[in-house]
């Protein structure tokens, strides 16, 4: 076992801490990472706060994760020293089901061993995440890290990235949809540069004027006011695809009136129950659909960070020092980053 | 203008009464069709009482209409007198939108001319429907019956036999499949029909016990009671599509956790708000998704009916004299009728 340095939460009350924790000795499928960089998801704050009541304390969060390979087991052949990897939500799962057998293991019929907060499945430890120095990885559940792309601003690709970037490829959005995006936070901002990228004419759903500008930048091609009713009905029966990142629970009924006939809205970042309840005839009457989509599957990822490196795509982040976690949640928690938080794991050394 | 006599409910509280009222004459494109049979569908409840707010009096209710062609307008090229014919829902589209131009009538951006209720789109006239001697209904919305079908059992394909064949059709289900039908009323059992003929493993959910046997002979080779928490957990993940037939609100969630990882629910018969609520990691946790879908398009009724002549399909029907349709109404909301009332429209000479 090996004694590792990272900041915790120790109880749901606690501010993030200094905080020492064991990993397990590598295994010879294993990759041990040194951390460098990552970001900073609005889902660490439900598991540090145990807002999800499944918390386990302490609780490392952090799981856009990247970093530089120190070691690897001896059965590891895509690996090597040095190399840049990343690491996302999940760090193992059955491999064995229907599927994980479709490269789909955030499905996992026995449920995906989760980055931090999860139970080790061999060997029984929980699992602790990116807010650390170092982190020892199943080889499978490693990313290689083009060096095209800017590290800093690469690792909230591993959880922003992939979240918007699977449903996006699964839903086939291509030349001449119409994508629109309800939300500008880490996952919103990643799903304008995403569906813009893949060619499609995207607009930005937003409650807040003065984001037109912005929104432009990272891809828009259009904003509308979703407060604003005359906007709206411009919209009426207009998206092929609506991506709602908003993570807390908002009314889905105006944004269902504005997909086309076998439209779909996707949710990826609500996990509440939908209130105000949905009226079933906005989806009877256009053969209309609300679906949910979890993050991605390993070769996803992996094809969604070349994606990036091809296409120059990466997140816009604000660096902070481990020292500033508990600032940087309070932020978040005002909408106020742009958009999302990365911690340079360098600093941490300064707390020990 | 032509006199018709019929059945119709003169305000919101009256029974269904005998009455007398006006057609147009028949246009160059009309096809004249005198009315044998006309299925009795639960939406005729609702308009006859203005539960949906939108009635306008006096309705004479009936879209499951089969009946004879006595004449035909000068363009019409399809029909000739005596051929068996069928009108559905719909009896009018702008047919020119995009989803007319697709063959997808029922979502005309406009809205469809409805059988009755509607308003005629040329004339302004109200239409109409089938508790009645005779119609008038332009050709392109006139379905021709083979003489393979049953006509008194076939009469509800025009609205049970559509509403059901259409999603299973359009999501794609053949053999291989596990398909769900929730309900076991007009819409369910023939929903537990087209499963089984398009080769799919069929289930019927069920609240009540003691349907096993009848559930089979229609189709279905399982199934389950779905306030039985056990034996919704043996069917956890299991089907591809759930038909969920229920015409009131009542709880998806547990239909949701018998989806199949991007499996869809598909609502043909709630047209309420959905309560409870949905909890969107239902959705999320397995990219399932909550679809509607509404009748179905001309061609594709078409398509239904040559489909059923060639399977030997039509309804289980309860025939009725006109004079019984206030105790039908009545039975049906009681859920007593196995499984559609059909009118034998000749009765109706006895009333005037």
């Amino acid at each position: 076992m090996q004694n590792i340095r990272g900041f915790a939460a120790l109880d749901a009350s606690s501010p993030l801490v200094p905080h020492q924790f064991v990993r397990r000795d590598p295994r010879d499928n294993d990759v041990t990472i040194d951390i460098v960089y990552c970001g900073v998801c609005h889902s660490d704050i439900h598991m540090a706060r145990n807002e999800w009541k499944n918390s386990r304390y302490p609780v490392v969060p952090g799981h856009e994760i990247v970093g530089k390979v120190v070691s690897v087991g001896k059965l590891v052949e895509q690996f090597k020293e040095g190399d840049w990897v990343g690491v996302g939500c999940m760090v193992d799962s059955c491999q064995s089901c229907d599927a994980c057998e479709d490269g789909l293991e955030q499905y996992c019929v026995e449920g995906p061993t989760g980055t931090y907060g999860g139970v080790d499945r061999h060997d029984g430890l929980p699992t602790f995440g990116g807010y650390s120095e170092r982190i020892v990885v199943s080889d499978k559940f490693v990313l290689r890290m083009s060096d095209k792309l800017d590290m800093k601003s690469a690792a909230p690709l591993l959880c922003a990235g992939i979240t918007t970037y699977s449903p996006l490829k699964h839903w086939n959005v291509g030349p001449g949809d119409k994508v629109a995006v309800v939300g500008l936070g880490g996952l919103g901002h990643m799903g304008l540069k995403f569906a813009k990228a893949m060619g499609a004419d995207v607009t930005l759903f937003t409650r807040s004027p003065g984001k037109e500008q912005e929104a432009r930048r990272l891809g828009a091609d259009h904003v509308v006011i979703s407060t604003d009713e005359a906007q709206l009905k411009e919209v009426a029966n207009r998206f092929d695809i609506i991506l709602d990142t908003v993570p807390m629970q908002h009314d889905l009924n105006p944004y269902l009136s504005t997909l086309k006939r076998d439209g779909t809205l996707i949710l990826v970042g609500l996990i509440e129950p939908i209130e105000p309840t949905v009226h079933s005839g906005a989806l009877v009457m256009g053969r209309k659909s609300i679906a949910g989509s979890l993050i991605g599957g390993i070769a996803e990822t992996q094809e969604m960070l070349d994606f990036c490196a091809e296409h120059g795509i990466t997140c816009d982040v604000e660096m902070i020092d481990i020292q500033s976690i508990n600032t940087a949640y309070d932020r978040m928690l005002k909408s106020d980053v742009h958009y999302r938080f990365v911690i340079d794991i360098a600093s941490l050394k300064a707390s020990f």
